[in-house]
Formats: structure tokens, C-alpha cells, sequence
């Protein structure tokens, strides 16, 4: 088939369009184009979908990777039959390592404001949504991870204290964007939320739990057990009625965000660009490259 | 008097009111006309005043009792030699089930409406109040019962574990309005306020003495007493900057609902009238009844 | 030196500058005119400064004092090579006893506005600082000198449970202005600010460490070395992503109090000047006079 599109000179756009898709699903089967950066699965008896993050190694959200989970909740919303949302990654070492760097570093313009709107929806979608999130944390979690896990209604953590989960921007010369901070507020309160992001604080799950930044810690093995069990018994709750009570209470932050949008994209363009942003992530980047060789 | 009223012939307002006013005393004394449903009583020697709700079997929100509770508040307000108001049940085994669910079962559109502004009301004049309220607490508390103890500023509730107090709404289908969700929230934090309403949390004393829902737990046979002191201490507090104090906290909360107020009325009522809310209360009603003739 | 530009006749404004820097530190020598109210100093190594309020014998904030200490804060933000601010007092029993009584009983209507206009921009300068400002409280800290307290980052306290630090104006008889309520709000919660304020509480240095007044409590002979061990750490952090972070989340009240400056000018000048405050004003004078002269 690809010989046929190829050799039709038809230039129509929807020949573009099958030309595309026939030569991506030809060449993933030769391992060049990547297998889906998120998995989905609906459990119709538990009316409980699971979404779940696959772009190793560290499921850092790249703008082709934000536009996967967005339309992957997207349609899950759409089955009116599921009412929870599980939300875990591929990943035993880390739940997401928050956004790609390579979208920050020396961008295209006009991509890395895609990139920063494609965050926001994010962000709109998860904290949105009229499903019960329930976020399995087997592992790290830091900033964007911490975003992600935040947009949940309920937090479920692995306890090895080696794991870390919270909002380290600063640390990278990076300010988190205020809708980023009031979620922190929201989440673990205003004093808290404070000095988490001026000191850059990694919390250890029984940190994090101690200040409810997650709701419970268990055993990594039993991490995604007891995650699902809560999204069935979410399920189960009167649906409307809970995320009536849900958006009565998030929508002012939501509905603030929507306003701000093209604000908040502006301010977040204009400061990854400066030379001290960039040259922060020149001494980042270079320091991981030289991890990477040892 | 009242055979001299009728004979008269006087067709004036003020011999209707008259009239009105012998008939009813006269008829309650044949308990064809019911007793108040609120109680109020004045200390003035400490300046507190104490509002006693009235009406078995659970003090529930009925368009009269709202407007009964809302009366004895600007009559106790008037006084302007009263600093403090006592808030307590004449029931042993509950504080206020709230939500009269008969007002919102297969209801007259026009009487909903009316009741929900009494319900909006009562929360502006509690929440609203220059007076020192504080909540004595003897028994459960579920609901209305929570919202009412929520308006108080102190509140004081019997240790014994059986008693629970909470927003369970969402069990019955029911969402809280958001100025009731955002109350909690002020009162319990958002976090554990999104999951108390979302989860339908019913909380023990003890509980609800850890998340600050109540203040103070005590023995039920001491509940009142402890109340009582709490209110002649706040009753000495200078009044005008106490409720200057209180008021610049509460009235953002409180002006926004009075902007907000005739939206609020529509979005509940459209809501109550659903399909989906009158077949939950269908189902509630009919266990309620199974359950009242064993 | 004095002689010599009193005989040189030079006009020029640097000449008059130099002659007011002469006569000033002259006449202090005679006592005449006081000592400054406030004294900084800058360590360009940790890129910490450190401003000292030196009013003897409480720190009270007088119009003159807001007026330096702004007059310092500025100097310090201005000076690009400091990152971090360390706030304390040079006395070892008390940070500050907050607003000059005597600017408040029977003021003159004019400098009154002056004065609450001072208490403001003291409030934006501290608590809109893209400076870390760490409190260094030795001892004392009640009604402004918490505000003080309040608007920094972090905050040690000594840990001797007779120091106290609270919100206690209501038992002046004074309101605290909402943006100070909302200050109390985002530091120790909604619900424990409303009794704070409603019940005047002064907190030990246990309890307030307890309800997130303050950060921590050390032996106060330790406060100031812990407390500039912090500033130096918060000074390596990158400066601009934890301002900026900071200022996301702060200045949505500071802009508040921006836009409602004149009037919560008139709210606080019409509250002091009623007869009720004067007469408590009155009350509280006589008794602080007659204590001073056992």
C-alpha cells in the first residue's frame, strides 16, 4: 500500500494524511517511529479506565507526549460507563520526571509555546476531570511528576524512603507558574507551599504523607492494588453528585487559568528564554551529558 | 377575648393581626396548632443569648423552620446588649439532621426555590453574625447539622463515639453548594475537604477534634455547660473589634454568596429537579419509610 | 571638618548633603538628635544584610520608624549583590511591641493617615521583597511585631516559653485590617486565625512553633547565629526563580492591598478616631502610665 500511495502522486491533503499514517505504521514495525508514548485500558465491571505512562526512560513530558495523555483522557471521558481514572506509569523507578528539559533548552519559539499551552491542558484535563483520579506513585515523582500527582483526587505512594515526590523547579533556575503554585497551596497549604519551592524540597514519602502531599504510602508492590481498590470504591460514589462537589471547588482555580492562558504562556516563554534561564540549563544539560558517558 | 374579636366586626389589618394572634394562642393550647420550632432565651447578666432548635424528631431544614431560626437570629442581633449566642438542639440525640428532605422530594418548583433562600439565608445570618457564636454540640450532626455548626465560631461536641458529624450529601446524590464546600474548606482545609465531600465522610468526634471540624470535645453531659462558658468568655471580648475582626475574614465568603445568590437558587433547583436526584431521593424516602413501620 | 563647609559658602546640593551628614553626626555626639532607628549592614560574602530595628525600648513602630525601616529595606533591595535579609531587634527581650500607641490616642487626622499609609508600605516592602527575609525573634513579638514577623520567609524564635508572639489588638479594642487577617490566614490557617484574632491569643514559642507561626525554636542565645545560617543558605538559592516563585503566590494580596490602599486608609482613621477606641485607648494609657511611674 505504501508503494501505491507513494507512486499515485495524488496531492491532495487527505493523501498526505493516509501517506502519513501508512508509512508511521509501516515504520514502527521497523522499530524507527516509537510505540505509543501512553497505554489505556477500560475495566467496564469496576467502571475504572487506566492510563498508563510509557515513554521511557522517565516519562518526561515532551510536547508529543502531553498531546498523547490529553487525548487519551479525552476519550476516556468520553465512556460514560467509567467513572475512575488510574493513572500510573510503566516505569518501577519513577512516576514522571516532569517536563523535557530538550523542550526548555535553546527552543524553537513557536514550539516552546505549544509546549507550555500543551502543559496547561494538562493540567485542565487531569484537574478537570469529571473522573475520580487515583494516582499509583510507585516511585520518584518530582516536579512535573508532582504536577501530574497533585491533579489526582487521591495519592497512593510507594514507602521506600529512597523515593522522592515534590516541586524542585527552583533548583534549576526555573520559577514554577503561579496556577503550579496556588495547586501546591491547595495541596499542602500556604506556609508549606511556601518554602517547598523556595528551598526546592524532595519529600520522602513519609514526609510527603505527613503533610498530605500523598494520601497514603504502602509498599511498592502493593502500590497499584491498593490504588485500583480506591478508584472501584470511587466508582461506586453517586458520579454527578461528586463532581458537582469537585468543580464547585476547583473550577474558580481552573476558570482563572482559562483566562490567563495566553498571559501565563507569554510570562513562561519570556523567562525560559533568558540568557540566565538558558545558561542554567547549559550547565544542567552538560552535567548530564557527562553523567550519561560515565 | 377571642369571642369578643370575632363578634366586633372590626375588618381592620391591625384587628385581623389581633385576631390572628388570640386564635393561634388559644389554639395551641388544643396542640392543633404546633409549638415554635425554636426557643430563644436572654442572659443578660453575661450577654449571651441562647437559641434552642425545637423540632422533633431531628431538627430538620424546613422552609418554617428556616424562617423561624432566621426571625429569632435578628431578634436576638437587635439586642444590642447581647454579645454572644448560644447555638444547641432541645434533642439529646441529635443537633440538626438538616436538609428537610420532603422540601426537595418531588417538590413545588416555586416553594424550592423559597426554601433553598431560606437555606441561604440562615447561613448569612449565622456566618454573618456580629454576635460570638458557639455550637453545643450534644449528638449527631450530619449534613445541615454540619453546615449550621460550621457557621458557629467555636464549636464544642460530645466525645462519645457514636456521634458523627460530616457533609454526607454526595451519598444521597446531593452536591454541597459551593459556598458550602468553600466553608468546609475554610474549615478544614481543601484537601480534606475535597475528600470529606467527596467520600460522603461521616466523622467521630474524635476526628473531627483532629481535622479542627469541631474545637473542643467533651463529655455529652457536659457539652452545654462548657458551651455556655465558652460563650460568656467571647461575650467579653471588646465586640466591636471582634466582629470587625471576624468580618473582614468572613464577608468576602459572605458578600460573594449575596452576588451569587440568585444563580446559587437556580443551580440548586435545576439540580434538585433532575431525574437522577429524584429517583436517589425516591430510593431514600422508600427505605425511610420501610424503616420507620418496622 | 564642619567648620570648614559652614566657611566654604559652596550652594551645590552635594555641598548641602555633605554639610547635613556633618551637623547630623555632630549634634548626635550632643545628644540632641537620636540615634538612627534602625542600622544595617551588608556581608557581601554570604550576600546576606542584616537590618537591626534599634527604637528603645520596644521597637515601637512610630511613623518615623516605618519611614527608616522602609528607607532600609530599599537601600538593601537596591543593592543587587544581596540575596537574603535577616530581620531582628537589638533588644534581647523584645522583637517589637508593633504600632506606636501614641501615634493612635488622640492623633492629629493627617499624620494618622501618614502613619497608616507607613504601616502599609512597611507591610509591602517586607512581605513583597524578592529579598529572603529570615526573622531573627530573640524574645517578644506581639500585634505589629508578628505582622513583622509574619512577612518574612522563614522565621526562628526563642524558645523561653515567657516569650509570646500573637495577633492581640482586639483587646485594645482594635480591629487587625483584613490584609493582616488574611497574612494570620495564609500562615496558620483560617480556622485557627479567626479564634487567634477573636480571642487576642499570645502564643509561647511551643504553640506558635505548633500552629506554623514560626519555623522554629532555638535557645535564645542560638537565634541569631540559626537564623543567619538560614539567610546564607536561602541567599544560594538561584535568586530569581525563588523570588519569582515567591511573588507568584504573594502578590495577589499585595496587589489587593494596592488597589485598596486609600481606602483601608479611611477605614483604619475613621475605627481609631471613634470615641469607643479613644476611651480604650484612654483606659490602656492611664494604666501604662501609672505602671511607670511604681
Amino acid at each position: 500500500m505504501l508503494q501505491r500511495v507513494l507512486r499515485s502522486g495524488n496531492n491532495s491533503i487527505e493523501a498526505k494524511g493516509m501517506l502519513q499514517r501508512v508509512l508511521r505504521s509501516n515504520l514502527r514495525c521497523l522499530t524507527t517511529i516509537p510505540a505509543p508514548l501512553v497505554v489505556t485500558s477500560f475495566d467496564h465491571a469496576t467502571k475504572v479506565a487506566t492510563l498508563t505512562m510509557a515513554k521511557p526512560p522517565v516519562n518526561s513530558l515532551s510536547l508529543e507526549m502531553c498531546h498523547e495523555m490529553s487525548s487519551a483522557i479525552h476519550a476516556i471521558e468520553a465512556d460514560t460507563n467509567i467513572n475512575s481514572l488510574l493513572l500510573k506509569s510503566s516505569s518501577s523507578s519513577i512516576f514522571s520526571a516532569g517536563l523535557d528539559i530538550n523542550e526548555m533548552h535553546h527552543p524553537d519559539p513557536v514550539r516552546l509555546a505549544d509546549f507550555w499551552r500543551a502543559i496547561q491542558q494538562i493540567f485542565l484535563d487531569v484537574y478537570g476531570s469529571r473522573l475520580a483520579v487515583v494516582a499509583g506513585i510507585e516511585a520518584h515523582s518530582p516536579a512535573g511528576g508532582c504536577l501530574l500527582a497533585m491533579c489526582a483526587d487521591y495519592r497512593v505512594m510507594a514507602s521506600d524512603p529512597k523515593f522522592k515526590i515534590g516541586l524542585n523547579e527552583t533548583n534549576l533556575g526555573i520559577a514554577a507558574p503561579y496556577w503550579l503554585g496556588e495547586l501546591f497551596v491547595r495541596t499542602i497549604g500556604f506556609r508549606e507551599a511556601e518554602s517547598g519551592l523556595a528551598l526546592a524540597k524532595l519529600y520522602s514519602p513519609q514526609e510527603a504523607l505527613k503533610i498530605n502531599l500523598v494520601d497514603e504510602i504502602v509498599d511498592q508492590a502493593d502500590v497499584l492494588d491498593v490504588a485500583k481498590a480506591h478508584a472501584v470504591q470511587w466508582a461506586k460514589i453517586p458520579p454527578l453528585a461528586r463532581s458537582s462537589g469537585k468543580m464547585n471547588l476547583r473550577s474558580p482555580y481552573i476558570n482563572e487559568l482559562i483566562l490567563n492562558r495566553e498571559k501565563d504562556i507569554d510570562d513562561f516563554c519570556s523567562f525560559i528564554l533568558t540568557d540566565n534561564v538558558q545558561k542554567s540549563l547549559d550547565v544542567y544539560m552538560e552535567a548530564l551529558s557527562k553523567r550519561g558517558k560515565k
